[in-house]
C-alpha cells in the first residue's frame, strides 16, 4: 500500500529577479528542489515521487543532478501551461492510494505536517495544511477595499493530500479560473476539505530574502 | 509642522513562549521596541513619539532604557484593556498634523514605507501599507471552509497614517468588535483608505523564529 507525492516545479523565477527558476536556486549549496525531494524520500522511501517541470528545464535539471550526485529516485514529467494541466499529466502516472501535491519551493515542510495531512486524507478523502493569519487583511473591490476578520481565514500550504480516485475524478472536470490549488479543484465536486495544522517553517520561497530565511530555518 | 507616531507595545508575550512581552525581547542585544523607536527617530527626529505600554511593564521598560543607555525622547503612556482604548488615550496627547500608528514589534519597516504612507495620508487623509498575499487562503464558515481568490486580498501592515482630526474623530465613536486596526476604525466614518506598497521585510515578530529572521534581515 504505497502513496504518491507530486512535486510541482513550474516556477520561472521572475519574482526572484534571477534567471534560474527559483526551484533551482541553491539553499546550502544544493538546489531547493533537491531539498524538497529529499524531505519526502526521508519521510517515506516507498513514496512514488513525481516532479512536474517545464520541458525547457529538463536538461538543466539532469545536469544539476549529476553535478550534485543526486540519485534519489524520482520521475520528471513535463509541466503544462497551467498548473492544472501539469497535475493532470502527473495523475496519469500516479499509482498511490493517497496522493499528495506539494510546492517544489517548500523544502521546510516537517515530517509531522506530511504525516498528519496524509493521515487525515486517508480518513476523510481530502486534507490540506493551514496556518492562522498573522496579519490583518483587506478585501479589494472595484474601487475600494474593506477590512475583513482575519480569524475567519486560514493560510493554505502544501502538501495537499487526497484519496487517489477522488483527486483523479476532480481533475477530469474542465479547468476553471477559480482552481488556484488542488483543494479548490476537489471541492468543486462538493467535497469538504479537512484542515490540518501546518508547521510555521513551511514557507514558500518567493522573495530573495526567503532563501536566507530558509537557510536559517535549516540550521 | 510636525507629525506624531504612536507605537503600540501591548503584547503579553504568550505566543512567544516567553515571560517577557515580545516587544522587550532582544534583537541584536537590544529590545525590539528600541529598534522600532530608533527607526522612527532616524526617519524624522522631529516626530512626536508616543509609546503605549501596559503599566505593569513601566518599571521594566525604564530599567531596560537605563541598561541600554537608550535616551531617545519618547513618551510612555498606559495601554488600555483593548488596543482601541490605548490609541484613544494616546490621541489625547498627540499633537501632530498627521498621525501614524505602528506595531512596536515591526522594527524592520523601511524609511521608504514610512515616507510613502505619511505622504499618502497627507494627500488622502488615510493610508496604510499593504503587501500581496503569497499563499492561498480559505474562508472558514460554521461547518466548512472554502477557497477564495487571494488576489482580491492584501496583507495589512503598519504604520497606518491619518490626518489627525480624522483619526481623533474616528476614535470618538464607541468600540466595535470589527475594529481590528486603525484603518477599520477610520473607515467606519465612511472614509476610503489609500493602500500603499509596504516593504517585505516589515514583518511582525510573532513566533520565536521571527526573532532570528529579523536578525538576518537587520544585517
Amino acid at each position: 500500500m504505497h502513496n504518491t507525492i507530486i512535486i510541482t516545479a513550474g516556477g520561472t523565477g521572475k519574482r526572484m529577479g534571477s534567471e534560474l527558476p527559483k526551484q533551482f536556486l541553491e539553499l546550502n549549496q544544493r538546489p531547493i528542489l533537491m531539498h524538497t525531494i529529499q524531505k519526502f524520500y526521508d519521510f517515506d522511501s516507498s513514496l512514488q515521487i513525481l516532479v512536474t517541470l517545464p520541458s525547457i528545464w529538463f536538461n538543466t535539471w539532469a545536469e544539476l543532478c549529476k553535478e550534485h550526485s543526486f540519485v534519489l529516485k524520482h520521475h520528471v514529467l513535463e509541466g503544462g501551461i497551467e498548473r492544472f494541466d501539469s497535475i493532470k499529466e502527473a495523475l496519469k502516472l500516479a499509482s498511490g492510494i493517497t496522493i499528495g501535491v506539494h510546492d517544489g519551493v517548500r523544502p521546510l515542510v516537517s515530517f509531522t505536517t506530511i504525516e498528519n495531512v496524509f493521515k487525515a486524507a486517508e480518513l476523510s478523502g481530502a486534507a490540506i495544511p493551514v496556518l492562522p493569519l498573522i496579519e490583518s487583511i483587506r478585501h479589494l473591490s472595484a474601487k475600494n477595499s474593506v477590512a475583513v476578520d482575519r480569524n475567519a481565514f486560514r493560510n493554505v500550504q502544501t502538501p495537499q493530500c487526497f484519496e487517489a480516485n477522488l483527486l483523479k475524478r476532480a481533475y477530469e472536470k474542465p479547468y476553471q479560473i477559480r482552481f488556484t490549488d488542488d483543494a479548490s479543484v476537489v471541492e468543486a465536486l462538493g467535497i469538504n476539505i479537512t484542515l490540518v495544522e501546518s508547521n510555521v517553517e513551511n514557507i514558500k520561497i518567493t522573495y530573495p530574502i526567503d532563501l536566507q530565511i530558509a537557510e536559517l530555518l535549516l540550521r
